[in-house]
């Protein structure tokens, strides 16, 4: 069966405001699926409950980029594609490119490697347009502080080390998918980030 | 840190006596461990159980490819490599060649497909030697049912073209892997598998 909908990605770290501009973003679009991984398929939620069980600390990084990839699967087949084929704009906070970025390249698997088994878990079924939320982690790191209401402490710190690498990660996914994948400067204010998304993605949709 | 052990695998369908073969293997041999998937390992048992779980009629192939490799993944990990760096004799009841079988050739998913996603989970950690017990499907079938008690029925015969195919695929990686895969002729009496077995075995490891 032919999928007539449209599936749109949403990428970029915590702190950059992408949950907000998502909700937002649905809200002016007709005919829409906002979702997320495992977002409450049966399966992939137990999937993701071993991947976040706390004692499972000798989880080895590999076993967990296979279980990112059996919980997507699912996702994409139980939800995703269903919503495609009934002609819907399908919205996914994070999809693959967030395996790339954080597991492949940040956490140093390898992103061509990690790609392999999303390759197996999606087959064909990219996404059209992604729109990288792009900001300076010490920004992001700055917001998520605010609404937690405190200071910025070591372990941030060497957290920012990671987010360094993390958005180097995103950015030669930016330079290796130039027609699907769209970078907006997320250091803004909301109003002008949602403007811009929204026009590149009704641009897309000819709309 | 070097394996200084030797990691031999066991390939085959039920009903071929590969269990037996194998726990007798295990007592003619010096510093052995004797373990299969997902072993006893914590992490591999919690993917098990969402593999095996009835409620999970939806679960999709590829999805399911993908966990039990990543139950591979944890328990290779966990338990073999450590038991080959002290130099052990692993003797691993299926492995990678069991997925390529039955989830590749089999059910369809294709054996280069699922290869990609084991090699990702095993990286180069292939067994030196595997021993595939090969058995005409219906004579396993039969002593399968010699040790329910029962007759044939219509559901078996069904499996039987299912089973047809995973004898095919094991003859196709026999062809592909013809220096680290030894086939031996299961239809005999124990007594003669496990001599040869031994044989080939002892041989490999030089003894």
């Amino acid at each position: 069966m032919k999928e007539n909908g449209i599936f749109i990605t949403f990428e970029g770290p915590d702190g950059a405001g992408k949950t907000t501009i998502i909700n937002l973003v649905a809200k002016e679009l007709p005919n829409v699926l906002l979702t997320r991984e495992p977002g409450g398929i049966e399966i992939a939620e137990q999937i993701r409950r071993v991947i976040l069980d706390k004692e499972n600390t000798a989880m080895d990084p590999r076993t967990e980029a296979l279980l990112y990839a059996a919980a997507r699967r699912q996702h994409l087949i139980e939800k995703v594609k269903p919503a495609l084929q009934e002609g819907k704009v399908v919205l996914c906070d994070r999809f693959v490119d967030s395996s790339l970025a954080y597991q492949g390249y940040a956490r140093g698997l390898g992103m061509d490697e990690v790609y392999t088994i999303n390759q197996f878990a999606i087959e064909e079924l990219m996404p059209e347009l992604t729109i990288y939320f792009d900001i300076e982690p010490e920004l992001g790191m700055e917001r998520i502080n605010q609404n937690k209401g405190r200071e910025v402490n070591r372990l941030d710190l060497e957290d920012l080390d990671f987010h360094h690498k993390v958005r180097e990660g995103y950015h030669i996914l930016l330079d290796r998918f130039p027609n699907r994948m769209i970078r907006i400067d997320a250091s803004g204010k909301v109003d002008r980030v949602l403007k811009e998304t929204l026009r590149i993605i009704k641009d897309r949709m000819s709309l």
